[in-house]
């Protein structure tokens, strides 16, 4: 080794080994993973070619088919979080000049118009005030109107907590010979979710709400009819690490290396999902609403009003209104300072005037609503 | 909850928790990571804009600086594997109808070309046969015939174990007005490698091999010239979750969100980071150097040749001729299953020609160039 250039140490920090104090994390997300997802994630890595790895990754694939109820042999998780996987139903449905119906209802419909853009979509959209949701007869005139290859729904508004219903919204779509897209990012596991019989062609979510896992690798399916547009393109996907085609030779039964699987994400996924599975979606589904309402009650004896009308509300996410006069910001850092609990400000219309508080996955449990609510009593003073 | 639908449970596997083979990645990686490595990434999440999260985001761009010997301001973790990062640099750097020339020794360097394509480069490539490199000679001949706005090299080619020098390629590329990209995959953390005094623009690497991490956060660094190229694009980068314009904001004074990133995946890089700088780059490399050297030697005594010439083989990633009338997938196979021990095998025009065997990070250690070399023995008969 010939090494003619001396080497800087600007930049070598000397630090000590790592040290984080505990957070309750009742923001928008990420949420505590639970003990033994984080247990698992630090089991003796494999090779992401390795047979017993390849099992595991078919034990994914059969679990989120599970929490999503899907058959869709197209059914994997994404290297990277779920804006990736958001990124991928966007790069592996659009093609240049294909117009595309966003429903924007909030801070993600729009950035699903940004990533629509970038792949060359006739980007089309539909609004609705943040924490408001769009009727049937509502999509089915924007349908007639704009006629997309595409429409692009929330079904759980992470800057709003408005769950967007979607039943009939598969027919509709199938009307219209059109593809139904659904960001499922703050419903997967915490949310009623049918995404067969509600004819979703395109679903995306993340690790680190309803499942309970921690963030970076991500629910992404397609069903026969997404695939077929996608097996009908006449230019490749423009983005090479989410190119489905790609990414079902490795997950299939091809095995075709694409890229190097984040082998101990994988883990806590596979944990994470196996623990849903041991509960059982009914009773997950179930947990998180009962949660939510003693935590949507609590909130109200003590005078806070909630954003959302309560037949659209999430289970796993809750938008509460600021006070009058009060400095939202400066009480949300006095939580996370002072009671190690974090929760969301408010994002764009919604900005300084509500809060956000999530209970999700392993953090929906009654003993997380009182310590919030105890907290901010003595907060809000 | 109205819940008409009746789940199905027809994907509801019944799993036991995980447990895995205890294995030797000696492959092209991922590698085994330090066990305080898999220990950090079991300690408990903190929120994405969390200030104790911000402040170790800040010691990874720090550490990752040091690593690479640069002082570019965006230097930062993708959230995803090398792939990403990969495409991170051909995204930011590449508008459409761009000249881009890509030096072909391998696999990696196909995959650039397939990469740039897709954001609509105009793709030159100038070829070697695989576990050859390119002389500046040759480079320069090339820059004379393509005048390229980007020249793309493979520092360090996992699929043939060769190195490619970079002294003075960052002189030729500004003597033509070009951006230098550089994929170090493989060379980070365990091969020399000096970005500024290189003139390397655009570099990325991964996680999982020299620095001895788990894979899925990835290094990603952009000079100021190639800083200057992004704000002076005409269109947006044609990938979202890879702008480095968004991602700089995250990371850098803003702090504004992006995507959630895999905070427990960062809390490994960093410990990860945080090893080298406590080693010392010097002795992290030299570490790399001796111990590949003996594993040279060993193959060679029990009567194994090389497939690279010495001067130009990575200290990272040893290619190893199979004798012929052996069958380098069953010997493999056989490694894994009876010894515990992963390698890789050839891929492209080595395919079944030889085998890669990876010392890099944690794993650079004489006991399991010993493990090996013996199992190899005992396998070959």
């Amino acid at each position: 080794m010939t090494e003619t250039i001396s080497i800087r140490d600007r930049q070598r920090l000397q630090l000590a080994p790592l040290t984080v104090p505990n957070r309750l994390l009742l923001g928008p997300g990420p949420s505590n993973a639970h003990p033994t997802v984080l247990q698992a994630m630090s089991t003796a890595p494999l090779g992401h070619l390795d047979p017993v790895f390849l099992g595991i990754m078919d034990e994914i694939q059969s679990l989120l088919r599970y929490v999503w109820q899907t058959d869709n042999p197209m059914t994997i998780a994404i290297s990277g979080t779920g804006s990736a996987a958001m990124e991928a139903t966007i790069a592996n449905s659009v093609e240049s000049g294909d117009v595309v119906l966003v429903g924007v209802m909030g801070y993600f419909g729009h950035r699903l118009v940004d990533m629509a853009g970038r792949y060359g979509a006739d980007v089309r959209t539909i609004t609705k005030p943040w924490g408001q949701v769009f009727s049937l007869a509502e999509l089915r005139t924007a349908m007639e109107t704009h006629r997309p290859a595409i429409l692009a729904l929330v079904h759980a508004e992470t800057s709003t907590g408005a769950r967007q219903p979607l039943e009939g919204v598969g027919e509709l779509c199938r009307e219209f010979g059109c593809l139904l897209l659904v960001d499922t990012v703050t419903s997967l596991g915490g949310v009623p979710i049918f995404l067969d019989e509600w004819g979703v062609d395109l679903a995306y979510s993340c690790s680190q709400k309803g499942l309970g896992c921690s963030p970076g690798a991500s629910p992404f399916t397609m069903s026969p009819r997404a695939m077929e547009k996608l097996q009908n393109r006449k230019t490749k996907v423009a983005n090479w690490y989410l190119d489905a085609g790609l990414l079902g030779k490795y997950w299939g039964s091809d095995r075709v290396y694409h890229h190097t699987a984040p082998i101990n994400l994988y883990y806590g996924l596979r944990e994470a999902l196996r623990l849903v599975a041991e509960e059982g979606l009914a009773a997950c589904w179930q947990r998180h609403q009962k949660n939510v309402e003693y935590l949507w009650q609590r909130l109200e004896d003590v005078g806070l009003s909630l954003h959302v009308d309560r037949e659209f509300r999430l289970p796993t996410l809750t938008t509460v209104c600021v006070p009058d006069g009060v400095d939202a910001k400066a009480i949300a850092r006095t939580l996370l300072l002072e009671h190690n609990i974090e929760i969301g400000g408010g994002l764009g219309e919604l900005a300084g005037k509500v809060w956000r508080v999530g209970l999700m996955g392993y953090n929906s449990r009654p003993e997380n609503v009182d310590r919030l609510v105890d907290a901010f009593k003595q907060v809000l003073g």
